[in-house]
């Protein structure tokens, strides 16, 4: 079953964290580089670097660090407040999807035509 | 203070509910018109118009009911399922911020810098 539900932390001044974000930043813990990263959901390096230096620049300590080699080379991890980030996320997301399950598997029974996998060519 | 969590269900096939598209909904509900509901949130009437096809086409049943007058005419109001995703919606994102306000009020401590109110000029 492919439903779901996201969140998205609106703190206020055009900051919003969602899925997306959460993902990448992920990417880039399991990957040691924000490219790679940021290969993994189709997205251009420079996508990837816009949105983490978004995500820097939102909080007060960096949530992704890099290292030597600069916008091109190097690595990046993530730094303790980029993971604590990340687990907050997914520990209310988990929580929600918990929580909130049966008002999705009732808007789910009213869906035109019962949901199907993407056909594979 | 304006951070809030809001949810999206992804019902799978491109199909998504959000924020938007409930506020929308509830908008055609309030005024009874989708041209004066998509001006609430500075919206052409056909972006609006297309936000209720795409909804009304997602389930088995419309949530948005058109009334003579045809596309640039007459009036709008939400079918009972409307009014029930609507209401599901809502309740869901209640019990969310519920939830999940803990995770929000971390996550807020960490801003850059606290939220300001909006200039009014």
């Amino acid at each position: 079953m492919s439903s779901k539900i996201t969140l998205r932390f609106d703190l206020g001044e055009e900051r919003r964290i969602g899925h997306g974000k959460i993902a990448l930043l992920e990417a880039i813990g399991a990957t040691g580089s924000i490219s790679a990263a940021g290969r993994q959901y189709g997205m251009s390096y420079r996508r990837a670097w816009l949105l983490v230096e978004e995500l820097n620049g939102m909080f007060d300590e960096p949530v992704v660090a890099t290292r030597n080699g600069g916008r091109n080379g190097g690595g990046a991890e993530l730094t303790p407040r980029g993971q604590r980030l990340v687990r907050v996320y997914r520990e209310a997301e988990a929580m929600v999807a918990q929580q909130a399950r049966s008002s999705l598997r009732e808007v789910e029974r009213w869906l035109a035509e019962p949901a199907a996998e993407a056909p594979t060519a």
